[in-house]
């Protein structure tokens, strides 16, 4: 049994603690903390576990084995360097840090350290249908990878959301995809700018970034934060000889009023749910008698995020080519 | 945490054991028995449970909350009826019994006993595309369910399957669904005996069963055991104003040598899992702190295989009427 | 260039003149004729062809090569025997007779001339998905044949429409289809009675026909004909090995308000126009210079319409079996 | 009857008057002609037509009402100018000219007379799915169209094909389907270079087109010359509230060996020959009569082909940005 330690128990981290106490199996939560200590207490007295003042208190308990991270961005990386200092394994939810620096610092601790104790919150790598698809790239079945398309579609974000946190929030798992997918790193990007939605105000919305693995796989992915219709994700591979994508996984289809219709997720949990107790069940299990975590490492939540930022700072911005006709012959109006 | 009591480790008895020890929440495997004692000694052994004598003992170990029988089925009464005398819950792999009698001694003594101890392994009340499928049913939007079409396909069964397997150990499914799904019970059956396969020798397969429920619902049930393809399990109820059909669930498509092709579960396992984990961990959470099983009933049980029973014993059998006609003139030849 | 003398100006008759006139190859209509005179006219004169008095003018018209009969289906036997006596090649929609008998003296009247004047208007034969079903079934891709599962829905009948309708004019589409793609003959049949949709008043709906053909392939065929969502006709082979279905043919798929939707037909001419053009150019083809027609023959209109009799008769009604037990303790309410 | 003389009577051209004397309604060809004259002949005699000894000959023709240019690329100009000269409706296959200066002589010419003569063979205007696809965008039922994702893949192509034939002859169908589908002008245009297939030894395949329309909506081609696996068109349309797309269209599936599949087409013919039946239907009633064609102009035909000259002559490639970040520790190999 794996005695988990929780920092932060707002809505993501009261999802993981439900997983760890209600699904999971070989773990307890048996210490959580937060900045608000009412929700902490609360949520510690349903579950039975100890409830301490800070991140520091819950990673110094003895009776902890492991550390999940789930509070504010910014405070990840005194938590991560504080658990790689008492060497204990710490998941922490994306992103690993918030500034590139703050990433580097990490993997500069875990590489002294010597082992690996940090593992960040990929979830889409244990997606069942990502993994069959990595399966299929890496089969040859549709010859070389050349191309993916993607798109990650959302239905709604707040209103203070920014083309940057479209880049580093959303786009971010596509960039850590692609990277596990092809098993290569990403050497150079693109942002284009296509007409922007109304349902954003003044956010530019989509978005579609051009990626480019070191062997030259370009990958295209549509973000939309705003189109209202359904959390959707897709990706299809283009190969040689053949491609592969993402199914459509509707539980049922309906034909009523003229249609044929299958459902889209709701939002991001309805999509990843099974993907989520996947990465926490391998974690446990990796972890458990002292292992060493095998799932997305420091180096990956560092690069991702690196990626992203810059894609974000706009040093990727493409401008096209203008093309040239003469006026057109009133003939043709 | 719950503390069960495995009767049988044979193949699907391992299976649970994995489920209770790697996947589930609150539950641990503290006592094992099997007929084979070498084999409960190893599983035993592997999980740290306690190995006894027999099915009795597992029943009569005070560390034993509640049963899973997962024996032989001759046997399933004997160790049901051992853990309604006990007072413990038991979680009966179908069948609950293999003939009717012993059916009804179970139902017997469980409502002399004068609360639910029992609950019967119908997996399918479990899985996510037919609890939708009933949601869609039970809302009103495709009208008042009037017909079902399904088909239940197994890819291959051993040489000793018998016509009465067909019905009582495959069919048997698709009784409990449609009893579930449509909240009536089955009044009137048929069988229909289509052109037999060669694949299973002697075996007539495939079969059409047709069940009517008391409100008049028709359903007509393919079984086909050895069609080779896959395991493919189809649903659709069709409504006044619609129908609604069981999905496509292939995690990817791939393009390919001029087809699109997705792929079809290879056997009942990989349809299933979730469902099977699904059941387990609600009947886990049901009883855990003295409550009582909410799953499939010794009634349900019992009544699916006294249906199963008489359509078997070909009291349903169905014949149709011989059309007539001349003879062809040789011009149509 | 085929010159046609069309025999009914109704909705029918006006859409094969159209498809005549304005879509297919080789054909011109040069005379017309109608109960309704004024309507006759009022087609006759949209396309310069000849407005005859009655049936029997258009046959004797020397300009006339070969006749369409679209009129009342009371009358289809008088103009095909008429046809037969003038030696002319003759397309009669289905029904080719309205009684058995009728039907039987255009076969003797057709094997006495000795050779092949009559072709009926089963469309389905011509529908590429048919087609490619019939082709994989012929293929021994999938297997022999064992049994196949239909369905026909239509969105609404008039409030005429009667039990046998759903039989004579309705399910007999899939008694020929049936006949056709197995190359056998229908040999038994039965009728159940599922639950009554209240969307047709008094009307029995739907039906569950059961065929079984000469060498033992059942055929069940679902009959809805006032299921509302739309027009939609689905057939599945199942194979000792494998089955082919009938694919979903939208062209569009829309993502919209949490619902992927493609569309249904709404009704028999969006789904089947295409075989309708490819029907009567297979025709044309088929007769221009003196060729005989290939198609479905008087025999097979009239053994399509002497099986739908019988079973609109009630000779095929089929009575199930009673199941039987004991009545539920309280517990299990 | 319309009576159409034919320029050229190689592969396409013989198709076009399999069509017009096959399939399609009120037409006639009545004359050919062919650079090589044994081949004009042959066609000739089996469709009844006169042969001439030139194209100008066929156009000249006092019984020619029409004419259709399916000759080398190279000389379309001369015909299509030739029959502007005789005052005579002209449809000719793609491209309309070979050259930027060609295509707007032919513009000027058309101008001068007057009114339009000239249709241009972008067929896939005619296709339902597209259309259907234009409806929905057209309704507003997805939101303003903010992007749309294309993928046209070509299992084979010559091994003389350049990479600025994917563009001109390739790529031009998208060209011509953005500017017809969303009524705007493409304004701006980048490509971009994906790792090479070696399905094409040195030829650069796949490549991705990245358009701009005047009012900002992006749209992403993938070419695929070489993928071998089949035909494949794809389309989807991004809007402010949801998507549409081209549809699967096979006419059946087929359960088979774990699999369910359904069909790719196999080349151009198969996936779009429906619509060049309208096509041509379309442009044959458009003129009937006197009429002029209503079909892609001749500006169409200019502009489709003046924007992939640029883009093939390299003005548009793109460049993408180098992303920077440390080497990875070792620890993390």
């Amino acid at each position: 049994m794996l005695n988990v330690g929780v920092i932060g128990t707002g809505m993501i981290g009261q999802d993981h603690i439900r997983r760890m106490t209600q699904v999971l199996s070989g773990v307890k939560v048996v210490a959580v903390t937060d900045v608000n200590s009412g929700i902490a207490a609360e949520v510690g007295a349903r579950v039975y576990a100890a409830v301490h003042a800070s991140g520091e208190d819950v990673i110094a308990d003895p009776a902890v084995d492991a550390v999940v991270v789930c509070s504010w961005g910014p405070s990840h990386e005194q938590y991560v360097l504080a658990s790689i200092a008492a060497g204990k394994p710490v998941f922490c939810e994306k992103p690993l840090a918030t500034t590139q620096q703050a990433g580097l610092r990490i993997v500069e601790a875990e590489a002294a350290h010597g082992s690996r104790l940090v593992q960040v919150g990929f979830m889409r790598r244990y997606d069942a249908a990502y993994r069959a698809l990595k399966q299929v790239a890496d089969s040859g079945d549709i010859g070389t990878p050349l191309m993916m398309h993607c798109a990650h579609r959302n239905p709604i974000v707040p209103d203070d959301y920014s083309k940057e946190s479209a880049v580093v929030d959303t786009a971010v798992h596509e960039i850590d995809m692609v990277r596990w997918m092809f098993g290569q790193e990403i050497a150079a990007a693109r942002v284009l700018i296509p007409r922007k939605s109304r349902n954003g105000g003044d956010l530019q919305d989509p978005l579609l970034l051009l990626l480019e693995t070191a062997d030259g796989v370009l990958v295209d992915v549509e973000i939309s934060v705003n189109i209202r219709y359904g959390y959707d994700i897709r990706g299809e591979i283009v190969g040689e000889n053949g491609t592969a994508a993402l199914g459509e996984q509707s539980p049922i289809s309906v034909r009523r009023k003229g249609r044929l219709t299958t459902s889209v997720p709701a939002d991001w949990r309805e999509r990843f749910i099974l993907a989520y107790d996947t990465e926490f069940q391998e974690w446990i299990n990796s972890i458990a008698d002292g292992g060493r975590p095998v799932g997305p490492s420091a180096w990956d939540g560092y690069v991702a995020s690196a990626i992203a930022e810059q894609i974000a700072a706009g040093l990727a911005e493409s401008h096209a080519t203008t093309l040239k006709y003469p006026s057109r012959p009133s003939l043709y109006d």
